[in-house]
């Protein structure tokens, strides 16, 4: 579904010469993700993803690649760029910019329990330290700016009571200033699929391509909002084993300030109101060319209707 | 045998906790190796080498760091160095520069076939290829220079036919100027037991801590003498099957100029010359607090006096 940009088995091994990672042996599609053109590539050396750009501005992609060359070496389990003989990530391939990155092993996991939220908290708390000594700054590509502009956007398509809680909700959320919390580099969209485990343990956390600076807690909301759901198909409750699982793992690492608990709340419905809003604007504004189908929008709503219900306290 | 300096389990897991790759699990001391003190360690995260450098110059571990990080970042199968949370890659120990590296799967083999000869050959010009772009610069330090000064220091150790051979063949060396040789990054010291072989590829090559800049045929050369003996135990020769697989394979990557071909008998005496003398100096003149048996310098005499009846001429 995935596949923007087709890429010949001669063209791979091509491109591959430019590199010091052995000579092809396979190419293969994949089918997952709906931002980039991916495929699997095996090496005589190992086994790699090759990433085509589709539209992510290009200014924009060095600071991906460093963060993620940075995580790496300090022990993070992210795919790795690898630099071509130039000692350069990014070559062109068929027109589009394009990276080869380390291939991790294991799988993703579709029903997490406590013990998994855990040890998501520990590598996020390990990611977040791991990230204060990098340097590069990138906005956040779907934060709070990119929110008035998606509503703006949005507003001739939504009536009733939908326009009434997205007003609302950025309402609520203008009013939120949270200069002191911790902030640095974040995933941003750290779901269950973008997560791999083997044998118990994280072997991997992959596509950064919503990475930016932001608060260190947001990216804990978002994953709670995917990780953490009493019933992702039918109870939008944060259940309290694996939230709170998730959160004292995370601080086993890195303990939690004052005012990132009294934020919890806002944070989460922050995370929720953003995942609303971009599938929102994918069913509503497609871009040209995508291939793939929008996910309902409906799931996060009712995920924001529910934070905003539950007033999620921090768990004692 | 090399364990110079202990760390104990604690004194381990609290180094750990200035970097970001999980908790220690085990720590188990390597008993391989004479100038350093290394460790596997294993973590939640995963397992890694820690090596605690006893004797090599300060001033010159970030060239073999750098070195690492940036073969590793190219796809060469070498370890790479973890950096710290201050991002950096050395941080002491028990008082001495002390670094954590990847730990690379795989075993040693100790009877190579010309297909393990080839696969050398291919890993090491794809090496040497990556280490194009590698802008720091380190002398090879058991180069010509050490070797003038190596033999000032053993003059009142040896006599006899000992004495005149080495006297001959440093006038032989002196005579030959390789200006034009390709240059770069040599690692050095690349026999047997610096190589890990997985399912008939290689998947680890390590001890970076002889390299240096210097001619890429010098590399060829010191891997020829150790993997493409006739029979390593008693017959010096190069067994011409493996001397040409491993020539070939690298040839692949990075076809030879015919300079180097013109080059490689004395190539191949330089690169035995090197090893017969380091030995004959740890022999004699062990450096202090040194654990290990010094190996027998006869074996790298015979290599010698070997290329020099064999006038080995470049495989046709």
């Amino acid at each position: 579904m995935s596949v923007y940009t087709q890429v010949s088995q001669s063209e791979a091994a091509d491109w591959l010469r430019h590199f010091s990672v052995g000579r092809l042996v396979a190419l293969e599609p994949i089918k997952a993700g709906i931002e980039n053109t991916n495929y699997f590539v095996t090496t005589t050396q190992g086994r790699y993803v090759l990433t085509l750009f589709e539209r992510l501005p290009a200014a924009e992609l060095p600071f991906y690649l460093d963060l993620m060359a940075h995580l790496a070496r300090h022990g993070i389990p992210c795919p790795a760029p690898l630099a071509d003989l130039t000692d350069r990530y990014l070559r062109e391939l068929n027109g589009k910019p394009a990276v080869l990155v380390t291939r991790l092993p294991g799988k993703s996991i579709e029903q997490p329990g406590a013990a998994e939220c855990a040890e998501l908290g520990m590598v996020l708390g390990r990611m977040h330290l791991a990230g204060r000594s990098y340097s590069a700054y990138l906005e956040l590509p779907r934060g709070p700016k990119w929110w008035r502009m998606a509503a703006e956007d949005l507003q001739r398509f939504l009536s009733g009571d939908t326009e009434e809680l997205l007003k609302s909700e950025l309402r609520f959320q203008s009013a939120q200033r949270f200069p002191d919390l911790p902030r640095g580099p974040v995933h941003g969209d750290l779901f269950r699929d973008n997560t791999l485990f083997d044998r118990g343990h994280i072997s991997g956390i992959f596509d950064f391509y919503f990475a930016g600076v932001d608060c260190l807690l947001y990216d804990v909301a978002v994953c709670a909002n995917d990780w953490c759901l009493a019933d992702p198909k039918a109870d939008a409750r944060l259940d309290d084993e694996r939230s709170r699982a998730l959160l004292e793992g995370y601080a086993t690492v890195r303990p939690f300030e004052a005012i990132e608990r009294g934020a919890w709340s806002a944070m989460l419905r922050a995370a929720a109101l953003r995942f609303w809003l971009s599938r929102l604007h994918d069913l509503h504004l497609p871009r040209s060319g995508m291939l793939v189908h929008a996910h309902d929008p409906e799931h996060f709503r009712k995920v924001l209707e529910t934070r905003i219900r539950e007033r999620s306290a921090w768990p004692a």
